[in-house]
């Protein structure tokens, strides 16, 4: 089935409430919104070790509950959303999503956190090696970020599946530049400390392509979900008892 | 506020339909079986590196998708619940605590799954140092997420907020290892590879304790969560409107 005539089902969910499309519509705006900080501190976090900025690093640190709060906001709107509205089909669908989505969002933002804490202690500790893998790889976590919030804002599983694939790659260059500190490690040994830090931020890299990949599962899930029929018998069950 | 006292209130939504008092057990059963199978694998896991058993690791890498598709199936299940019995407030947040508990628990399977293939390598390449922290951080995280299961299955928050704190001990117990192992490695350079397979196993048992946390945040949520009133309020909201 072609994703993009599964999406145009995607806005079938006729509300009485013009009330009820303006919270839906709300509460992706929200998860957007966050999505565009989460990026934002990703950016910083990847800025502040490649120019061994621990100033920015500091800030991003002191930024931490700013994304907490946010994802217990929106989730606490969807649930309240899900208890008002009762919402069925596609738009409970569609809140379960940004429910799970916002949590990918606040783990990636984790990652933001340590990777700024690592900028700190490689300023500390001089320059290592490996900052071309981590501008390298931090560059295509971040598009994977930006097209997988893409994604969702547009309903696009196409989209969202190109994406995931991305992570593919990501995964063969965290690979290699695993790889290539490591030996480098082994051929000068003094280095393994400072080494070690760079490799937490490649870790924390790959992990932020991971959660990204997760994000277009719900997109994915969303647009094509393998129980949107199911859902349909439901309503015909809410109906019938 | 004493969370035995709301653990009382936890019970106190009354359903007109027996049937719907066995979906909401029947999901809770559901992800206690996951996570009594998430458990096995870690327990296996550990097991499988510290004993050099690579036929076991192979074991638990043939598994993996058993988990992924307990985790869809009682993803499913929980969306269905909401769109047919449209539950309100604690059942509500049940509901959607069991949704983000069993995505944690596949993450865990996940973890297990990195350890395994791990155990693999690590039965390749001869024994390294090491194993003493992963037999002790493993013996500390299998506990953490035997105790949150078992704090979700009482709705028990004061034993949630516990096991919680053990997660600090477990950080300060992986840096520890961390820093111990990175020594070993500047002696001993020749072991860097080796080593670095160790240091993954044990960044994969810290996320596990991280996992358990998350857990034990949902059922503090769940029993002590800070918007029952909020809820009750769109309750009245329904009638009004």
């Amino acid at each position: 089935m072609s994703s993009k005539i599964v999406m145009d089902n995607l806005k079938l969910d006729k509300h009485i409430s013009k009330k009820f499309n303006e919270d839906l519509e709300d509460i992706k705006t929200a998860m957007l919104a966050m999505g565009g900080l989460v990026e934002k501190q990703l950016e910083d976090s990847i800025a502040s070790v490649i120019n061994a900025d621990s100033k920015l690093a500091e800030h991003i640190i002191s930024t931490e509950n700013k994304i907490d709060e946010m994802e217990k906001d929106i989730d606490e709107t969807c649930i309240t959303l899900i208890a008002r509205r009762q919402p069925a089909a596609t738009d409970l669908r569609l809140v379960m999503a940004v429910s799970k989505t916002i949590r990918d969002l606040e783990r990636i933002g984790d990652e933001a956190q340590k990777i700024a804490k690592m900028a700190i202690k490689l300023t500390e500790e001089g320059h290592p090696r490996g900052y071309q893998e981590v501008r390298h790889i931090g560059s295509c976590v971040r598009k994977m970020l930006r097209d997988c919030l893409d994604a969702f804002s547009r309903f696009d599983a196409d989209s969202a599946i190109s994406t995931m694939l991305q992570d593919e790659q990501v995964d063969k260059d965290y690979r290699t530049a695993i790889r290539e500190t490591i030996t480098f490690m082994m051929e000068d040994p003094r280095s393994i400390s400072r080494s070690m830090n760079v490799l937490w931020v490649l870790k924390s890299l790959e992990r932020v392509g991971d959660h990204a990949k997760n994000i277009c599962e719900q997109v994915v899930y969303l647009v094509q979900g393998r129980d949107i029929d199911k859902l349909n018998d439901f309503a015909i069950y809410e109906i019938v008892f």
